[in-house]
């Protein structure tokens, strides 16, 4: 069953580990077949020297397992709640990965200081709060989402690579597994030159918000010129 | 005698150069066989270009040597201190590891600052005292491991990956020699984000205990429910 | 058409992949003709695993696209206005390479801060200002090019390796498209190494003036004496 | 003439870019063969990539070139000088390896933060002036040189890797060519490990003077007990 889709995302996995995005087994990539309705996710605590695709678990959008004998990783109600909310999103990337994980350890959205950021994000990259002792005592890894869905609120999820989850790490996501996966590389240089960035001048300034608009609209939306696009 | 304990040990010391973790032979690992009463450990100042298992030494509990022609790390007594009081440790790596040696020398626990952190430790990584004039004047390296083991006086070893010596380096132990090589590496890496989450956000703060709890025992003890562990 | 330089381009630029100076697509080279004054420049968003010579644009001085099935890099304006007020380039190179771009972030030119800078750059890495709305409105990038002429006004462009961008990130120029690649890698060390001096000390001092001229003439000019030169 | 010499300086100086201490040409080896009192040099300004033992120059102990056809290291004087002064070196390496140049650039002798600096360095690792105009003016390198000497007019040369020369690099030394290679990659690495112990606390303190003591003389003098040695 999805065996296209199985591959893809296990091929995802590995290659986050590959591109030192993951340590250890610090990550997991999902990605959702939305005609069947149907999400493909890494196996939990598995290693990554014998991840197969055989090994993905498929799961319906409420989190039952419909194929696989490993449990899917203990991540998967969160991705289920971005996927549920995200119409446009069609993979899903959660690392630990080094600067993307200090800026929410240090729960700070990732600032906007130049036209790098500017080229991937309509606005710094934003931290979804802290969970209170009560949404962890229950249903902890749905409240993560939850979370992040109301940092979402008034945001497109289509002008930004992802998010911050306050004293966690990024989720990053796409219209595919493959865009989700460069989203989430994105994020973590975006990350180490924000930090970076701080190091020379810790009172750096946001990128001008008509510069802001001006890298962002370059390469998305109806006005886009930057790459092959046909204008 | 012990030849595939040598063998690990060999393995184990090798594979920290491999990994970065160790630099010169600023470094050394060792495994115990509960059963003898006998430690393995790495021989002193030999180079690791040249190293095989044969180079091993097998000392007991009070280090005398029981076999090999070479003399072992210096550090030995403090490996034993440190099996004598650790009932439950089967193996321990010294390093000298970057980041982890930075917190050691800036005289500071590693705080926890993020759920990566927790997943591994119930709290911040221990700083033992550093040696006052008297300590180091006789039995220095015994020594070194009374001081861990009086800051460990209220602790759970089993619940942390290890230890900083003050103005030295860390120390970390696992149930077997290749989980003290794991929790080595792990040791390292929560050093390095917590030092960038400080360059970050000088004032982090420490992560909420609640969430600390759970994401350390979502992982260790009775109600551990992530990776493929039975319920 | 200019094969030998489109041969030359295409290889620039996939270098400045392999030394880490290019992630993702973020970097453009060019060179230019002065003869038959036309320049070959990186087609716009093209992934650098399927770049071949034969996909680098050819433009004349004025951006007309005179061969080439592609749409040339969007920096092409910024390329063509040194091109025109620098006449002893003969390449170019803008790349979003970290620590310098980090420097455009801070919106801070680098400082000389020992002879290693001294060596290539006759006292600080200039920063070109960022530009005005109305700048940004109409030709921005052909302003970008005018903002770094502005700043060279009264400066030699050969007595630096090239420029930052405010909020954007650097441009290296060189004799040949050769010279500005290694130009962009010197940049990237030294922004580096001027981040990591002000981490040891925020009040780091500029080199000495007679020691900046010492080390600069001592490589450039007529009373050169570094390397093979016949004196 | 001096053939295994020549083979070893050029090895060492290929060594010091295949480790990350010489980035460009930013770097020269030497030995010296005390009986003949010639100096085996790097030659200046040369690629690495074609650099061969035939390429060495062979000067003696006042810099006239015995053979070679090529111009010897422009910083030649400076080693002439250290080999005069030094009786018991026999190799020097001169970089402008990153941290340790960050260190002569913010002008402060690395200081002993633990006991990795301690095993090497008995005490911080001293800074030279910087020049004086006049001293710019007539000899510079040889005054370099100079220099180094009054920074050690009361210190042993050989209780320490080496020193840095304020406002340039480091100079590393050790009794062979192969030895002060080792040293020089151990300044680059306790110069990094300061850097950072100064971003967790930038209050660090140095190492306990009987600390320090312990550990150089663990491993130097007549009373070391580190390694193979017999007792």
């Amino acid at each position: 069953m999805l065996e296209r889709l199985r591959k893809e995302i296990c091929e995802v996995n590995l290659e986050l580990v590959r591109r030192g995005l993951v340590f250890q087994t610090w990550g997991n990539a999902s990605g959702i077949d939305r005609k069947k309705g149907l999400v493909v996710i890494k196996p939990s605590g598995v290693s990554y020297a014998k991840m197969r695709p055989k090994h993905m678990v498929i799961v319906d959008i409420e989190g039952n397992v419909v194929e696989g004998e490993l449990k899917p990783s203990v991540d998967t109600p969160t991705h289920l709640a971005l996927y549920k909310a995200f119409s446009e999103i069609g993979g899903i990337v959660h690392t630990h990965s080094h600067y993307a994980t200090c800026w929410a350890q240090a729960r700070r959205p990732i600032p906007c200081f130049g036209t790098t950021h500017a080229d991937y994000c309509h606005g710094e990259i934003p931290l979804a709060d802290a969970l209170t002792e009560a949404e962890v005592a229950e249903n902890y890894e749905a409240n993560i989402g939850a979370l992040i869905l109301r940092r979402y609120a008034s945001l497109d999820p289509m002008a930004y690579p992802g998010v911050l989850a306050a004293g966690h790490g990024p989720f990053a996501w796409g219209r595919t597994p493959a865009e989700s996966l460069e989203n989430a590389a994105v994020m973590e240089e975006l990350a180490r030159m924000a930090a970076n960035t701080l190091v020379i001048n810790p009172d750096a300034p946001a990128l001008e918000g008509y510069l802001l608009d001006k890298h962002f609209l370059r390469k998305h939306g109806a006005g886009a010129y930057y790459g092959q696009k046909k204008s």
